[in-house]
């Protein structure tokens, strides 16, 4: 069945606001309190059915996840091409920023690091279409409702698609265990940003292919951070660069 | 029972190689290739009981955690005392850096900023007996084991332990939406840093008493970054004014 559910206040919320196309919501017999209300209201509103249900009907929609007594049956997440993201770069008028998730596995990963993307101004969020996790309501739930907002697209050949970017003028960064620290590494300009998998770091090929290694300096004990901590680190450093060149 | 358990391969390794406590350790029938081997060898070197036991035993001890086939049995986390902290620093010649998390209770959140923390050189994480998340097995799976090096001090009332810490020299800077950008926050010197919890943000009389509110600029559609992802960027940001005051 072509359809995605959403679950959780925040994300159904989310879903609403961001006009997606929304087939139905399912309320939980008897839920109501926080934004329960103002999530039927809205649908109300915009001829959008709701449907009461038991709540053993939503635990099994979405086996382990918290639905908070409400789910959303919406079109899947439409993906976007590249050629979207370049043109929301220039109708924003800013320099390309795009993340590029190399083969992450971990739903709870993609969606916190897809959350801040949309946070840090992101215009597009690539991932390969062959050994990346889904697109599904885990990340939607994690993203907290960003995939909404952040265009996803699917690309194929990782290598051949930076090397698409940077005929196109964009500046490849890869976060890595052994390249410069990423305060001094340049990260203004139309920039990508690679981030490996946990635990894998990045592909060999993919390390190749790009201009420049930043890495985040490790003063502890443990010698990793997680991919989703890395990215946040790294996006926001490059805000900064782009913010305050010259501070 | 006082003992902790601590499961996956990852996390037993840094156990292992942290010098703590470790009672015995749990391996699972067959379980082989990886990091079993030298678990296996290192615990025998160090005279620790290694107990070959079924999956199912394991799955008990610790539900819902991906244990790889192996578990530890430690000493309970030993918390530490304030003192430990600023002695700490002053041992390694450094700035005072703390981190302090007000009632944050997704083991989620805290386990990744304690990992973050290790990274990014925290002396010390600080974090109120009440209303706060036990320190129990999934925090330290998810923070990769940098529990066993970020020494974590169990507080009472956090107002008063941010006036206490101001009284001896610290400058206190809460995480909130409406605070300076916190590029432009001065975050040099003897420093503590202080998260909210998820959703909730700063309790309002801890907000009151910090000596500056510093806030990430948001761009996207979503208004808020996950509590783990703004206590990074706020940690690095740091790490970056300490190194690179002047570049």
């Amino acid at each position: 069945m072509a359809e995605d559910i959403i679950a959780g206040r925040n994300s159904v919320t989310e879903a609403l606001r961001s006009q997606r196309s929304i087939n139905k919501i399912l309320v939980q017999d008897g839920a109501k309190g926080g934004s329960i209300g103002e999530i039927i209201a809205t649908a109300k509103a915009r001829n959008i059915l709701v449907e009461f249900v038991r709540q053993e009907r939503l635990d099994k929609l979405v086996p382990g996840l918290r639905h908070q007594g409400v789910a959303a049956m919406v079109a899947p997440i439409a993906f976007q091409s590249l050629d979207d993201v370049f043109a929301r770069a220039e109708a924003e008028g800013e320099d390309l920023f795009i993340l590029l998730l190399d083969e992450l596995q971990d739903p709870q990963n993609v969606g916190a690091l897809i959350r801040t993307a949309d946070a840090a101004g992101v215009h597009g969020v690539l991932m390969p279409k062959r050994r990346s996790c889904p697109l599904n309501a885990v990340v939607a739930k994690i993203s907290a409702g960003a995939v909404e907002y952040v265009p996803v697209v699917q690309i194929g050949n990782i290598a051949q698609t930076i090397e698409e970017l940077q005929r196109r003028g964009c500046w490849v960064v890869g976060a890595d265990m052994d390249g410069e620290e990423h305060y001094r590494t340049n990260l203004t300009g139309p920039l990508v940003l690679v981030i490996g998998a946990e635990g894998k770091g990045l592909g060999r090929l993919v390390k190749q292919k790009c201009d420049a290694i930043a890495s985040i300096p490790m003063e502890g004990g443990v010698s990793s951070l997680n991919a989703s901590a890395a990215g946040a680190v790294l996006m926001y450093e490059a805000v900064r660069q782009r913010r305050c060149t010259g501070k």
